[in-house]
């Protein structure tokens, strides 16, 4: 008989992203994005999208250079938090437990085998929405904003390794994620590997890291209800100046509907169609792209642009998202278009 | 050989309503349909859509019981302009000429059968929009809003009459205005018509009076570029605690997608689905509806709402929007959302 | 401590539905729905949605009336089949096991306590889609119909029972079903429950049986990306002559973008918007709603249509679904617009 | 005081294409385009869209090579007919009257300075729909098919010309078209050019011809109503293999949201979104985009195709649609995808 799910896991909970434009970042988050300050604590901004049910999906904090604090998963149950904890205890990639603060409660701490800092906690403080932030139907935890993009909730972070496979198989087994799509190259070298805890078909991404440098971050993705709100966030960018590096197009992995642009303080960010996808097989059998596969570009054939190969917070030195090229003419499309 | 069509008409203009609650209704406008104020004169505030590419399309003015001002329409040109007077005048329908004053020149006032008052105009003022409203693309008259609806442009707007048959003869023999679509009951009373001087199917319609009062107006409608954005409105009118009417639903009649709320002041306001309909015929042959066609609701089954029936600015005494049913259940169920 | 949740079953798996017109029923699901048919027999035609995994997600099977047949789920392991097995047996609700057949595996059959049958199992047949049907892009289970509505999966059903407490209870106590939303009246009686398996908001519903008759149907609804591929789904239905009960609008409970018709069996028929709303809480409070709320319609203020409090399959003597107003309307709409 | 507008073209009526692969041509456009054949004549095919009130919308003859056969205008009444004749033999360009044939009456047929064939007609002949293509709704053509991308209407086309100037002044001067947009490049050389005749922002466009040959076609695009609707359009040639060239993305010249694709015979064909915007300034300004602005690429940053600058029909020697860099990536895209 097959070994039985291990089902621990219930669902990413929020990422700290350090920035060194602090109150820029902001500003993108809240009157681009449309999200919403649920909170401070010391240098630190508490985010959140209207329908996450936390007080939290993004933490702000400020720092020298732009970077991933932490990822955090929130665990189905005490005990199942419990036997991670132990797990990867055994592991030896622990850290160990901290108090938690604002808007949960005790977290345990541990290292990916990239160096990136990830956290577990169960016990959390759910969203009460002030009286002019509350919405018209009580099965909805925030107001709608209707100010700019009005992202709905955090869907999935993506974060470089070295190792890709080792990050796979680390998380596999000692938190119970299951792989639903992977790319090998013909040297048999995992080059991304898309995870999930949920019937979402991936809660996170780790993609290759060309430059053998451990521990940097990808991008933050936060989802919309269809491929309308993410056209209608392209023209919203735009409006706003915010540097868009590619998209909107469609993924040929997982058939994501994206669009990436650059937050004030150097961080990739996605806005990403939730959609109906669901991966609902217990089962599920993982999609192994190839090299070949890949070269392919996007589904409807776009190019995958070049700075998605090379650019990750921390950036590397003489790095800087907005020396992409996109990025790059839209600044000069924009004065074109001033003048 | 057949007549040659007038096209002197270039488009509908604006529309000035009267509110007897100046400051909610302008809160409405803006802060709820997305509009941007361009100006203020006396007792009126001069609003507009992000794609009107004149300085206004809705002028607010202040005033004891909510009704319609006036409705303006452009010439095609100055000669065109003076043709149309010409012709006004000859009918016995003319005011006469008005100074214009904010955002356009020189106006010719006349009446229509049923009392209400039009306006006619050729020489405008096009909108240059501030650094902070600049859009980013030159070929757009304003930056899009990503603030509540967000309306594109003013669409249309429709009046009630006694005599909806006299009215369409009027505007279609001295301004041009060609049919599209009617309604004639099985008595051979007209019940409905809807005219165009453009590619739009319609560029307002006129409606039967069931209670012999002349000169009421029953709504005006701003368009966006989809039904995913109307769907997207209702979502906001909700949250806003706005009045809904009735729909999200299709028209049979000119197939307009469409909803309908109660702005402060008392009036109806529609946001529409402008979509990819275009009446490109120079001959179309209008679309004749018949009582029996017209009992079976909307496109997809819903019934006519019986306030559409019966509400009209000025309101009859004692008939007030926020009566109706919708509106009434609509305030207990915030209620009950809260409780 | 918590007592930890029983994630023993995986997802709502397929229903059988019987109808006294299985060639009519099937042209609706294959030619107006964009469903493919992939396998026949006995008297049951098996059908399939382009992004379901499994070979079928509905059996048609010609029957005197219309009736539900069975709706199965599919266990998480062969050990999670077994324990739900034991509980149902120890419930005394079991019926037994049958060997499957068509595109599963052994299934163990059991009765809920409103008498309708249910069916759990395991092992199960991966579609795998012919050359003319095969994908683009192999993340995906088949090529994209783009006939018809092109429902994209199956994605929940409704049953009516005369008594909706037991009935959730069951489901709760014996197979580990968790409730997101439910109506309780002022009495205290539950007149409808939404239970999920999985971290879509509901896999099915039982709402109050009002005429004391067990075992009947309510609905079936597959689920497209968006609202607007609903939209367009009404105009599908239009254009075929389909019935349209209701919709489409926006419920206040789960907050699902609904459209109901009829087949031409009998069986109402639901297409709604998986959209991006997830319950990823593993301890999610339940939604209660009261009489009060319930009295006030549909999200946008539709009131809730007559015919959906009493129809359901098998239809009660006298009872048919094309007898409801709306549908009869349709007829003469029909009629009136062809004339 | 101004000139008055010259009014007599109404719009676009129809083009003619040779194709050297006519059975695939056709079945391209009916299965994957959705559109209908309404006859055939010798070795013409005529197809509609769902919306086109004429008989057709798209001649397809079956030729040696892929080129454009005419495009044709319809004119606004036979006496506006009457006076473009008139002027267009005044100016030298006239080639004469041919009794017209399937679908129209007499038409007059010219060159444009490029030595394109031009055709004007007025008198048509109106669609009416079998029984089973006859709509729902009365004031509709035809039936929406729900088959393929099931385009609306003939929106424009795109003639490529080696002197863009000389054919804006014959087609302002001689037929009364208004310029909305136009490319001029530092050298003052014009690079493109859209006209209008209608409230759409242009009927046709013509750009710059960079290999010196005369009389080359670009584009033939299909109008459907929205940007999710050119999405699906998308998914819908991914799997039906046809090739992609670029998009979907949003042009910034007229805001355009398109999807380029080849077709077998070799022509580009687009499939645009009308959307809502309408040039309804009688006394519109042009917009001029300069050298440095069109650098920038596509509204959200896409760089512009390269293939979009040579390709055209007839195909210069050696060039090949199927040769473009996209198209060959995406044969290779599906064997990877199938193996």
């Amino acid at each position: 008989m097959d070994e039985e799910p291990v089902m621990d896991v219930a669902h990413l909970g929020h990422l700290e992203l350090l920035t060194p434009k602090p109150e820029e970042s902001l500003r993108f988050f809240v009157d681009v994005m449309g999200m919403t300050e649920s909170g401070r604590k010391g240098d630190s901004v508490y985010l959140r999208a209207w329908d996450d049910y936390e007080q939290f999906s993004l933490q702000l904090t400020a720092a020298r250079t732009a970077a991933l604090g932490h990822a955090a998963f929130r665990a189905r149950s005490s005990q199942a938090l419990q036997r991670r904890v132990d797990a990867i205890e055994g592991s030896g990639a622990g850290i160990g437990w901290i108090d938690g603060g604002f808007g949960h409660g005790p977290a345990y701490r541990f290292h990916d085998p990239d160096g990136h800092v990830m956290e577990l906690y169960y016990e959390t403080s759910w969203y009460q929405a002030p009286k002019e932030l509350r919405p018209a139907l009580k099965n909805q935890a925030q107001r709608y904003p209707a100010r700019g993009v009005s992202v709905r909730r955090l869907d999935h972070f993506n974060c470089l390794a070295v190792d890709v496979k080792a990050n796979r198989e680390f998380f596999q087994k000692y938190l119970g994620f299951r792989l639903t799509e992977q790319i090998v190259l013909d040297s048999g070298e995992e080059a991304g590997m898309w995870l999930t805890a949920t019937n979402k078909s991936y809660a996170f991404a780790y993609t290759r890291e060309a430059h053998g440098v451990k521990g940097r971050f990808h991008h933050i993705t936060y989802a919309v209800d269809s491929r309308e709100d993410i056209l209608r966030a392209a023209d919203i960018f735009l409006e706003a100046g915010v540097k868009i590096e590619t998209g909107p197009h469609k993924h040929a992995v997982q058939q994501t509907f994206f669009l990436y642009v650059f937050e004030p303080g150097g961080h990739r960010v996605e806005v990403a169609n939730a959609g109906a996808r669901l991966v609902l097989a217990p089962d599920w059998r993982p999609i192994r792209w190839s090299e070949a596969e890949r070269k392919k570009g996007q589904a409807w054939g776009l190019k995958t642009i070049e700075s998605f190969h090379t650019h990750g917070t921390p950036p590397l030195p003489g790095q800087h998202p907005f020396d992409n090229e996109v990025a790059g003419e839209h600044d000069l499309l924009e004065k074109g278009m001033a003048s």
